[in-house]
């Protein structure tokens, strides 16, 4: 993983930078408000322009995404870096299909959460509103310039965008798009805006606008989001990565734990639920074992293991490699999959607290009480009983797009979909009332 | 107000304070996974039992609380901290009524929040859980100590309390009388810490915690809450005080306006739901506004006029001063009202969106037309219609007992009681469905 430190460039330290950002936010800020109380067929006609836009206006999104690559290129960033820079024709097509997806989304804001009357006849109605100026920062992805401002529009926030200097021509172009979609609909252009810079100095000064933005979502790895962390007053949704456990208890199906923790694994070892590592009961391992690790194997996947897994690896004649102590707190995020054995469903659940990310985990058994004990006990946004970690993901939940997974416990937590791109108000109701 | 910044004590800076709050919170946090399950009535056994205890052992806190008070009569504290930091019977037997009052509430933990079946069969539960370990930092006010270990402890969070050091003796007392609660009912001592030092360095530490502790709630003056969200990694939840408007529309009845406006403005001029504005409209300023002026002036209010409204006042030769450009978006906390003239409704909703804080703000009309107008466009966290502003509060929204009033939008918006101290976690249950 590349470091959000080392890759961006401190060496302009203008001051000019701190009234550019400021009125850039400003302007956030006033947009913020007309798109509050703005309805949602105008919203989603932006959307819709949106798409069209991106299927259409093909030509100079190519030229500045050419000069991107070109520059990225020759920087020397990997090829993985490189393909997910790259806007292809399908890409875009790709694009435009996910925002008229979140044009067709049900709109968050008005909803009313909760209405009653206090006993001095004060009607109070809760009510989901937008949460205000929304600042995104995130890496070379140009595919996030996009699904992050649909997704703010659609739940009525103004968004400030700072994505990674290696992408800046062709997310220059793409808010251009989103800006002419934006002013088609009779909407604020800086409803949406790129901070027209990619000097480190700007997003340090835009980090501690509190009074002007509302929230801050970094995304991409670990140093970006401890940067962002450290130097901002504004508060901040974290994304972090996740070490997922499954746990076979002792009541387990040995055919349904291989299938689960197959998926769990293999599916796509690079995302953040994935399973990292395999917790078994003891009086199971022996049997259940040989066959969980056959499957990992035949699928590519080296085994970690801790004494006790090793023995029984080992008596059967089975590859596998002995873990180190850091392997028991890793996210690999590739075909690696610590394991270890437990004396019982506790020692389990005192492991996935202690050695976890409080992400997502899961316990296969047959047995409904220790699923429930699990549950309960896990402290971790989502905990499965006999199901993949797989499914912590705002499509599989029904929530439709999402702006990612949090891994914060206030305000959202899990699958971050346009509900929880929203915050609330209190509109109360008398007939003169004073407080005694 | 006090400067957090000037009553504090930089001097020692030993290096010793890191793992002495690492420590706590490693303690705090092991508490916390134990309180995540506990039965509501064992926490609620805890409560009563301190509840008598501060009855009860009156004699070793009067002694810590005289020990307090004297020294802050040499370090030369006003006679409104004195006061505030003076622990007398009967104040300790209002403390212990309220702790019995957040026992008698509703343990919020647990709570289905929402409950559906996926197209593929998977059940999930989303529920409501403790967040985990709060810190709460805060001023001379001992009575915060109970207040926040009470609210904590029911909400099923760990607490970690840091005090101003002006009452760090008796706060040291009333610790200790929790973690006897706390044993008493089997629940661990460290569910409830008082940081055993007032070192300003302990604090920067504690604030870097955030793999320990997942929230961050600092009661007191801005400058206190400021310092927190400057230092801290951990996420914030700030209770700023509040600028809240009344807005008298063209429509109003000049009788309803005066009782709600004197209530808003009177009733406790030194809280965040106090009024400090009043904006009122141009076609009923020249009849309405003698009427206001004479009622609060009858109350002492001191008016500081716009132009406009000024030259009514003059008119009918009476008191008020002109206005400064600050008093426009100042916060009083006195018996000293703003007050402007403005255009129409849209005018009003612009300035308080401009210069107010977002608090609470009302609107005092007959049309309810231009209510839902200035319900929805008013961006604050209570919008009240024909009520004063004063019912922003835990209480009057039946919540009981609360930890502040939120002015933040991610998480807590307005009055923050029990359920604004939980997160959620979802529950998924399969029978062996994998991600396709």
């Amino acid at each position: 993983m590349c470091s959000f430190a080392d890759t961006d460039n401190f060496a302009t330290m203008s001051d000019e930078l701190l009234p550019l950002v400021t009125n850039l936010a400003r302007h956030a800020r006033a947009a913020s408000l007309i798109l509050a109380t703005t309805p949602t067929a105008q919203k989603d006609a932006a959307l819709l322009r949106l798409a069209d836009l991106l299927c259409s206006a093909t030509a100079a999104l190519q030229t500045a995404n050419a000069l991107d690559l070109e520059a990225a290129l020759t920087a020397g960033l990997a090829p993985s870096q490189l393909d997910r820079l790259t806007l292809t024709p399908a890409r875009l097509a790709h694009l435009a299909e996910s925002v008229r997806q979140v044009a067709a989304l049900a709109d968050p804001v008005g909803e009313v959460l909760d209405d009653w009357t206090q006993p001095n006849g004060l009607h109070i109605r809760k009510i989901r509103v937008p949460i205000g100026v929304i600042a995104i920062i995130y890496e070379a992805r140009p595919n996030v310039t996009i699904d992050c401002a649909a997704l703010c529009l659609k739940s009525g926030n103004a968004c400030i965008l700072r994505g990674g200097k290696e992408c800046f021509h062709t997310n220059t172009i793409l808010a251009g798009l989103v800006q002419e979609a934006l002013a088609a609909a009779g909407l604020p252009a800086a409803a949406v805006q790129l901070i027209p810079t990619t000097d480190r100095q700007a997003l340090v000064h835009l980090l501690k606008l509190d009074r002007l933005i509302h929230c801050v979502i970094p995304r991409g790895g670990e140093s970006l989001i401890r940067f962002v962390t450290g130097n901002s007053t504004i508060p901040v949704i974290k994304h972090y990565t996740g070490v997922c456990f499954v746990y076979i208890d002792r009541e387990a199906d040995a055919t349904l734990a291989e299938n689960i923790l197959v998926n769990a694994k293999v599916s796509r070892p690079g995302v953040c639920n994935a399973a990292e590592q395999l917790l078994i009961h003891q009086d199971c391992a022996g049997t259940v074992l040989p066959q969980l690790a056959a499957a990992l194997s035949a699928q590519g996947v080296t085994l970690r293991c801790d004494p006790a897994s090793s023995a029984i690896l080992r008596h059967n004649g089975q590859a596998h490699v002995p873990a180190q102590p850091s392997d028991y707190t890793a996210e690999f995020l590739d075909l690696t999959l610590a394991v270890r054995v437990v004396d019982n469903l506790e020692t389990a659940i005192a492991t996935i607290n202690r050695d976890g990310s409080a992400h997502t985990d899961a316990i296969i058994t047959r047995d409904p009480v220790a699923a429930a004990r699990f549950q309960a006990a896990v402290d971790s946004a989502v905990v499965l009983w006999n199901a993949s970690t797989r499914f912590n993901d705002g499509f599989e939940f029904g929530f439709g797009a999402e702006i990612g997974i949090s891994t914060d416990r206030l305000h959202a937590r899990g699958p971050m979909g346009l509900r929880e791109l929203c915050s609330y108000k209190y509109q109360i109701t008398g007939n003169g009332q004073v407080r005694v």
